[in-house]
């Protein structure tokens, strides 16, 4: 089983694939892509499409797992994680890619065994289950950490590959 | 000059072609797409993205207007403006076409000299300043108040066509 986690955002979209073989799993590819600044927002939408679609062709995932914010203090905030969720959401509909949604209490209780983790406690275990090297950046991670959210609510007693 | 207005939500979207000859100017589309109940979120972005690349193919507008909405009570209809809105854009990138977006107030003002005017205000203006037999359902409403206020941006001492 292969499942594309992203974290979408008009500034910056983090897109993570898992791979399960057995009762083991390991990350693929992570990668975040950040918009130019002197973009339009119609321009940088389509980046994220395009970033989005590219990755699916390359992995072709089974799944796309997305964090299903509603909520924020920032009503502009909300807006623009929709348009970036709608990207997501379009790219995964072009590739016939079904798509998952998760709360983000659930994700963090997914990785870590705390729905009120800290970004940077979900970046240490998205590290540790992954054995990643080198800490990945706050995008990829949270797309990696909702991926591997997908992945546990599939399954039972899942290790990662050593 | 040719301006489609387009009204985005997930429920319902609307779409209106007006036309500037000299200092007059009319409609000449005007539709609102609803989205079928059963359809899955993805679904309903790529029924939205497909209706607004057809009129944009069909009518080749200049440019897009859009409303940008950053308000509501309600946080989870915020994203889901936001998902409607990227269709939009995508749909606008995709076939070349300029987006321009004008605040609430400053459409109601444009059609109707009151920026807090209502719904139903909004309709009967439209109806008024582009001549037509029946009152246009309310989502159609806004798209074509939204391609009128363009147009009263861009122009003055316009007309419509009688």
């Amino acid at each position: 089983m292969r499942i594309l986690g992203v974290d979408p955002g008009t500034q910056r979209t983090g897109a993570g694939v898992i791979e399960a073989h057995g009762n083991r799993y390991q990350r693929v590819y992570s990668e975040t892509l950040s918009a130019p600044k002197s973009a339009s927002a119609s321009q940088k939408l389509k980046a994220i499409y395009e970033f989005l679609s590219g990755v699916m062709t390359r992995f072709s995932p089974d799944v796309l797992a997305l964090e299903n914010v509603f909520y924020s203090k920032d009503l502009k905030a909300m807006v623009k994680i929709g348009e970036a969720r709608a990207c997501a959401m379009l790219a995964a509909s072009d590739c016939g890619v079904n798509v998952v949604e998760y709360a983000p209490a659930r994700i963090k209780q997914a990785v870590s065994g705390n729905g009120r983790a800290t970004k940077e406690q979900v970046q240490q275990m998205v590290r540790r289950l992954l054995n990643l090297k080198e800490l990945p950046p706050p995008d990829s991670a949270d797309a990696l950490a909702v991926a591997i959210c997908h992945l546990h609510s599939h399954t039972s007693s899942l290790m990662q590959v050593s």
